[in-house]
């Protein structure tokens, strides 16, 4: 196991009608407020209004800023990092899924700063500080609601990095699994894919043998969320399987599945953000489009990994790596998320641009083991 | 599921050669440290002196208070708020196991009121403020190092009893599994028996039918410690496995474990209190007896939940809550910790004082659902 140091203290405050103590926990942080959101969709479901109703009882003073997009852009965070510094805003307050809370972080940090915001994303510069920041979470798939994490696009560039950090963690995240009722079975099986790959990343990456509670812990949260995720499919409104679901987003990447394990780089990812970044597709629909097709680049280095995923999360015991990878496209395909570009609608995907872009993520990562011959097989697998 | 507040802010430190960072992470928190340790085996194994050494790089002024029990008692907390007062202590520096760092929890809550310190334990009084606490884990098992929980034994009443909150949690914890290496099989068979049963509590008490997230947790750090115990038995200074039995202590009651889990009430542990209180045995030695014990008393009534774990724990698929009960019994056996009083040297047990004493902390931990004539039966049972 490698040393790590491992520090979570955002507050969850999870479960049924509990919006009504929000005003009282956002005006610990002040008194303006900039309410950040995405497109319409909280002011259709009712969340919006429950938002306010709770901040005015508070008298907090509400600047809005709604807008973010599903993959935010760059151009956007620095709107919003004018907004903070225009209304001396004390405290952000991010109502939305991943995308959301994303955006909020750059805001967050970028605002108190003299950095550009994407200096941050391209390791140009460090975060130092940050506003604080409390999140309602509607869409639960990145972990954003309980980690310092934020993926953000360059809009000119088509840049899809990320930056993170012990300044961007939220203060609270309110997590009422009702709010998840109405998200659909489209949108909730590419949180599926998001949510397993965050723990497949680490968990098929380590060279170590011997690693059982990681493993554990990422075995049990993935065949938790696929089976709150078949309820889901049969009964979208039951409680059980929408919290189960949500509080498995969480736990899924908050820094403990991947804590102490040697060789955690996250591949599928940095496969999958040139996609997005590139065709606007679905984030989770992109994972689940990239992680078989890096599983079977890699299967013979980590056949054992792969079994035991078989074995203890898929219930497959074979000593056939193709067997489980398989197995896994066929849950991805039941649930009704992409293993392949085509079925994302990308029918000639620029594999060459894709291969650049990924060059570049990986060696930010950290990672330099790959070739531009490596990234174009992989991205043929994945055609 | 349940509703639930989860925040557990404590940062871990983790890994080999981790001792000479403490004395920079104990000067955030003041010039004046209280250095707490149990009996004298730390200045055996050479962590009294590494502390001593990290300590002095930052000129920090040491008042040293040892002898804590085991099973910690009241009257030498009270010694240590005493000592605090005097020295105008800024920090507690607990350097030890469970008991080391459940002793700091009540000094440096008790030194920070008006109130004696035992009414946080018995209800009477609510913790409003604590003195910053850095630990230093000797002996992984009761993951004190990442909660806000404490035990301690009332040494006039032999009342053994608890108490939390959010003041206590640990500033920081050193986890250095090296540090591990000395410890008995014994005594980390004890811990074993600890740790499996702070996850078994939440896993058996509940009554909720579909909790895949938290029983995916569970059984994955039970999991992974059971099989670092055998790994450690063949192999006592194998360092993956003593670091998974640490990091599997922390995970085990650091408050993932039991959010959101309807019926979680700790009865093999309130059962268990009253034989170490008065018999003075080891805490994980009194779980392996009542564990058993207690789920013979439920067999019928969490019969799903003991069939859940002996398939996904224990490997054995069955339908024989007894068969799952016994193999359990086996696994304890097998890494030398009792399964019954006699075996731990309790030949004649006062079942009747037993039973007064669990009936208390039953009532007191929210459960009115046992009469003395079950307690009796369930002592009987653990004869």
């Amino acid at each position: 196991m490698n040393n790590f140091i491992f520090q979570n203290p955002t507050k969850i405050i999870f479960g049924k009608n509990i919006l009504p103590k929000l005003g009282e926990e956002v005006s610990k942080y002040g008194k303006n407020v900039l309410l950040v959101y995405g497109q319409n969709s909280i002011k259709q479901n009712g969340v919006y209004d429950a938002v306010i109703a709770s901040l005015k009882t508070t008298n907090l003073n509400i600047i809005e800023f709604g807008g973010v997009k599903g993959n935010p852009i760059l151009s956007h965070a620095r709107l919003g990092i004018a907004k903070v510094r225009e209304n001396d805003i004390d405290v952000i307050l991010a109502v939305g899924g991943g995308s959301v809370i994303d955006e909020c972080k750059a805001i967050a940090a970028g605002a108190v700063c003299d950095n550009d915001v994407w200096d941050f994303y391209i390791g140009k510069a460090a975060i130092k500080n940050a506003l604080p920041i409390v999140t309602v979470l509607t869409l639960p798939a990145t972990g954003s609601e309980m980690n310092g994490g934020s993926v953000l696009t360059n809009d000119e560039t088509l840049e899809k990095f990320s930056m993170g950090g012990a300044f961007t963690y939220p203060k609270a995240s309110f997590l009422d699994p009702e709010i998840s009722y109405s998200i659909s079975l489209k949108q909730t099986a590419y949180a599926c894919s998001d949510i397993m790959s965050h723990l497949m990343e680490a968990y098929f990456t380590t060279t170590s043998k011997f690693l059982p509670i990681q493993s554990g812990y990422a075995e049990g949260v993935m065949k938790g969320v696929m089976s709150s995720m078949l309820v889901i499919m049969k009964e979208p409104k039951n409680y059980d399987a929408r919290a189960s679901f949500m509080w498995g987003a969480t736990l899924g990447l908050n820094g403990i599945g991947g804590a102490g394990v040697p060789g955690a780089y996250f591949p599928s990812h940095a496969l999958e953000h040139p996609i997005s970044a590139v065709y606007d597709i679905a984030h989770g629909a992109g994972l689940s489009i990239t992680t078989p097709a890096w599983l079977k680049f890699k299967k013979d280095e980590v056949k054992n990994r792969i079994l035991l995923f078989g074995k203890n999360v898929l219930g497959v015991d074979t000593q056939s790596a193709d067997v489980v990878i398989e197995k896994l496209e066929e849950f991805y395909t039941s649930i009704g998320t992409p293993i392949r570009m085509l079925e994302a609608g990308i029918d000639t995907p620029d594999i060459d641009l894709l291969s650049f872009h990924a060059d570049k993520l990986f060696r930010l990562w950290g990672n330099t083991n790959y070739s531009m011959n490596d990234f174009n097989t992989i991205y043929n697998l994945a055609k």
